[in-house]
């Protein structure tokens, strides 16, 4: 399975391509997609679709995973990072990809075993877990990498769901 | 001037197109775009996009007006209202539109020339300039109408800035 983890933003949206097979992790590609500040919104916006959509060209993911958003992360950024946010999903659906969401607390339980695990051990599991020479710069990088992790871990559990759902 | 006019949403999404030449507006369509609750935000961003994207096809447009939002405005649902409201800046941005935004207040000053005018007479207002025979419902339809109508007031002054600019 190849997994897309997205770490949602407008000035900065990490993204990273793992493939997961048989418990075992292969990284495919990692980076940020970053817009212009000053630039109008609708710009910004556009430019990460048209960018998001190439990753999922040419990376050929089959989920995506991306973390969810509270409105008291940053109560100044939210709202541009939720349209920031909205645009990846979408591009996400529209290549036919299921779309994931995943809490702060999932992902750090997910890698670590622990939810109040800080920024540092969440990039050194990180790093560990893909065999990764150093930790992904800049951190939206390196969280994106840590949902796509933590979407391995539920990928078993998440499908038994939808089989049941399915039975109901 | 075609002028789309976007209140922006998730569960409804109100839009509404007029023309605007020598000071006379001609109503063209307005409606709602509904989304269905219990699905995912995925799914409904999609749903979202497709539909915009073809009432843009449909009736061509020049420019798309949506109402800015603000963190305050209800800090439970802001987070996918701008998801929502990101998606339909991009289907706009992705046909070639240039999006402006306005604050609450713009479009109160510009309907009834007071920034605190309530939402009944701004409906009212809405009603009146567009010639239409009831106000239009839901109100995020009125809204819709009105944000593209308080475009068309701020339209002569916006190109004369992009000109400024261009001579910068």
């Amino acid at each position: 399975m190849i997994i897309l983890g997205i770490d949602p933003g407008i000035a900065i949206m990490g993204y990273g391509v793992i493939e997961y097979i048989g418990n075992r992790y292969r990284t495919i590609t990692y980076n940020s997609i970053l817009t212009p500040a000053h630039t109008p919104d609708a710009e910004r916006l556009k430019s990460i679709y048209s960018q998001l959509r190439n990753i999922i060209y040419e990376y050929k993911p089959d989920v995506c995973a991306i973390e969810k958003l509270y409105y008291n992360n940053n109560a100044k950024t939210v709202i541009s990072v939720a349209q920031g946010r909205g645009v990846a999903m979408l591009a996400a659906a529209n290549e036919g990809l299921k779309v994931y969401e995943y809490t702060p607390l999932q992902i750090k339980q997910a890698l670590t075993g622990y939810g109040r695990a800080d920024k540092k051990q969440m990039q050194q599991m990180t790093k560990m877990i893909l065999g990764l020479d150093k930790v992904p710069k800049p951190d939206d990088t390196a969280d994106a990498l840590a949902v796509a992790i933590c979407h391995s871990h539920y990928a078993n559990y998440n499908l038994l769901n939808e089989k049941l759902e399915e039975y109901k």
